[in-house]
């Protein structure tokens, strides 16, 4: 056995079963032993932006770490920017990078580089093969890291390892799951809530499952609090039987406005709030002055069960909370602007959906009005770095075919990675990418509006706008071989909508603003 | 002034004349800037990918540095790949990455990362700036920097720098040269060429202008020697007056085989020519037993200088070279090959062109054909990260307007940065991407074969295959807004290529192989 086949061997056994890929030259023993050791689908994607968001995406929803394949160090580094999302979302993706043969990397050969600097940045483990033999056991301490810390890791793998004989199939240890919050803390924070004080349970990571919510819901019915969710979380549910919450906005004088009123805020598998960018004469840290800061469960946590075990504390496990007021929401009618995009969305989305949120200036609508849908789930951009909504998308569909995948898609952001469109036709999605194409960086002259630039020069207009050619989005979606339609009222996008869903497959939908 | 406006004002007086930009939030205060001191043309690219491509196709072509402007350490690491090619082709390319406001970076924000990290491994300098009144003179020392190490300098600014007041013009000290080569080394390499032992010199660097062909050319017909390029160089002259001259090939056997016979091997300007991948039983520094190895000029030495030197010590100056043999190149016709792309190139290119040469493995038969071609220029893929083609051809089309842009173009590696269309047609550059679409990844197809897999299995066939869909040029460039047509054969390729050079502003035709 070679040592491609054995690595792959031991990913098998580990659980894994879709690899997202663009290889290279060095990447080839592993290339041939995906025919020689079947278990584990291939798919390619056209650049490593789409190759890196896809497995974010696949293993937000499978549960299950996607491994990605990248060639050296510049395939690697075309990968970061989706790697960092990952990273936000403490996503256990296992990256394999291919290096150069152990004995051809002194040669400095043109594709050499310093893969380590360039992977820390976005892993929580970064290591390299030192043999064909041993490089089944180095994908283990990968997936080992990558699960203990829910975060990617990296192993580099020099491509004598990889095609060398002597490959083993690695022992596979159990997965490690997230660590458990003690019941000190459970109590430290049941003591707070036992105050009388307004708290507010500020919710993140596996606490924003269906269950999570819902125990955080029968807590804050109980002790007279309220739920809120992090602002851009990995996954969230939501859906008529999953209580509805108010979701942290985007600017810090609104975060701070959401806070208001509270005495505690506990923190459930999330961090303090933050500023996204920080303005002057705003505050970084955004916890209103008087409301104290609690952590029942850190990021890396087990938030749920910590919610499980809180509410047992509480003695809230039979709490009712008040049936919740749902939006209700309008079939959007002529012109076309992001709410009305965003409720179409809400009243077309079949049971079970996945929605995609990368809608940066064009989403903001859609918090307040998903509750008014079906059962979904959501996944958003955790770390801000564009680019991330296409690929996310084909990777949740990938892990999820029973389930139809909605991409609310902002233009700018979806022009980094339209090269996933590609892998969708291939791959035959159910994807319906629904494009808010205004043809300008709407948030980024949200930015200049903040600080004091309403008619911006022809240098920063030209910076911020995308027209002068506007991209012609079915044009684009035609040529990866996706079905696309334009929209330029509601009427139009009700429609176009609901066709998508019924039909299998990709298919785009340019919501004109 | 503020902070952003004296460093734009400094590079303006540093010689600084176009940014190519892809701006975040923490780039707003030099976005506007650019407006309050202009003198910077700025050039928006769809992804940083595009932006750092065409910074190093500029700076290659116009011999002053291009600035980028890059969103944090996301946005720096989408232009990561392209640098590397810019590192590789030792172009000074000056990148101003924003940065979160000093006082928020302890926030750990969203878009947070380790930007050093990701930067030293493409940068000969990487700094950051520390207050807004210093901001000039740091992006002077970057200057300085990528200037003298002939390598990408990566200056990293922080907002609050950017927009506080306090700003200044910061002195600009002459710009330094490439180091020059000690008369020492000149009489040595003179007295090996005497020895009368057959000699080749190896060009890369400045030695690759017209004036340094022509020297080289001087010397070798006066010792008895031959004049080889280095296999991908970042420049290169090329016509009826310029020398002809052999490439070094791409595979270690065919390196090997075109350097036999050689008694010294000068480095003229290049490094020792090594495999671009490490091959079982095969060397990785590919200089034939037997023959000795020496070094006129490093690579970030003077090559041209040295070779002027190294004439007068041979006492070469007034040798003349036999009349060179060109090779005839025929009308391709039929159906065609990526001989027959190579020919119709060679044969419709304008006076003055330059050739974008990222045609992987359709462009091997090029380098044999160019030199039947009008006078031209020649810039290729120097580090081997994929998606140079389209960036560079965009930055050398701003650097020489009054130049026909033809950019050889591989289909697989167009898609990597297929984005660089839009700019293209934004800009009205005279470029024309002739796409070779053999819809696969041909030379991993090339590797697989050398590794003894001529039937890949499902799997490596679906990551080395393009089709299933195949990507749709024409509506592609359509979608970014440029005139496209499909040739089939060598007539319609002809034609194509004539009434693109005729035309203004950008084309696309598709070459089908």
């Amino acid at each position: 056995m070679k040592g491609a086949e054995g690595l792959l061997a031991t990913a098998i056994e580990a659980g894994v079963r879709v690899c997202f890929a663009n290889p290279g030259t060095t990447e080839m023993p592993l290339v041939e032993a995906f025919d020689a050791v079947p278990g584990i689908r291939t798919v390619l994607g056209l650049s490593e932006g789409v190759v890196t968001g896809a497995a974010d995406g696949y293993t937000r929803m499978a549960g299950v770490p996607a491994m990605t394949l990248l060639h050296l160090g510049p395939g690697f580094a075309n990968g970061i920017a989706n790697l960092h999302n990952a990273r936000r979302a403490r996503t256990p993706v296992i990256n394999v990078v291919g290096e150069h043969a152990t004995w051809h990397q002194p040669a400095d050969a043109p594709l050499a580089s310093d893969i380590e600097s360039l992977a820390a940045p976005v892993s929580g483990w970064v290591g390299r093969t030192t043999s064909a033999r041993s490089a089944g056991a180095e994908f283990v301490e990968a997936r080992q890291a990558a699960l203990r810390d829910r975060l990617p890791a990296t192993l580099i793998a020099a491509a004598d390892h990889m095609w060398s004989e002597g490959g083993t199939t690695a022992d596979v240890p159990p997965a490690p799951g997230p660590a458990e919050v003690e019941q000190e803390q459970v109590d430290a924070v049941a003591k707070v809530l036992a105050s009388g004080e307004r708290p507010a349970l500020l919710l993140g990571g596996n606490a924003l499952s269906a269950d999570g919510i819902r125990t955080a819901a029968r807590i804050a019915a109980a002790v007279g609090g309220e739920v809120l969710a992090e602002r851009s979380p990995a996954r969230i549910e939501r859906g008529p039987d999953v209580p509805p919450l108010r979701s942290l906005p985007y600017f810090p004088e609104d975060v701070l406005g959401s806070l208001d009123g509270f005495s505690h805020l506990v923190l459930v598998g999330t961090t303090e709030p933050v500023a996204f960018f920080g303005y002057e004469g705003m505050p970084s840290v955004l916890v209103p002055d008087g409301t104290q800061l609690h952590t029942l469960a850190d990021p890396g946590q087990d938030a749920a069960a910590a919610l499980d075990a809180l509410a047992e504390a509480t003695g809230s496990a039979d709490a009712r909370p008040p049936a919740p007021q749902r939006p209700e929401v309008r079939a959007p009618q002529g012109d076309l602007t992001s709410s009305a995009i965003a409720a179409a969305i809400v009243l077309t989305q079949p049971e079970g959906a996945i929605v995609v949120n990368e809608g940066v200036s064009s989403s903001g609508a859609y918090p307040g009005l998903a509750a008014a849908a079906p059962r979904h789930t959501e996944i958003t951009l955790t770390g801000g770095a564009i680019g991330m909504g296409i690929p996310a998308a084909t990777g949740a569909a990938v892990a999820c075919p029973d389930r139809h995948v909605i991409d609310f898609q902002a233009d700018g952001s979806a022009l980094y990675t339209v090269q996933g469109l590609w892998t969708q036709a291939r791959q035959r999605l159910d994807v319906t990418t629904v494009i808010c194409s205004n043809s300008r960086y709407r948030i980024l002259e949200a930015e200049l509006s903040r600080a004091g630039v309403d008619r911006p020069g022809p240098a920063a207009a030209g910076m911020t706008a995308l027209g002068d050619p506007a991209p012609d989005w079915t044009a684009l979606a035609a040529g990866f071989g996706v079905p696309a339609v334009r929209a330029t009222t509601g009427e139009q996008l009700l429609d176009a909508l609901r066709q998508a869903s019924l039909e299998p497959g990709p298919h785009l939908v340019e919501a004109v603003i």
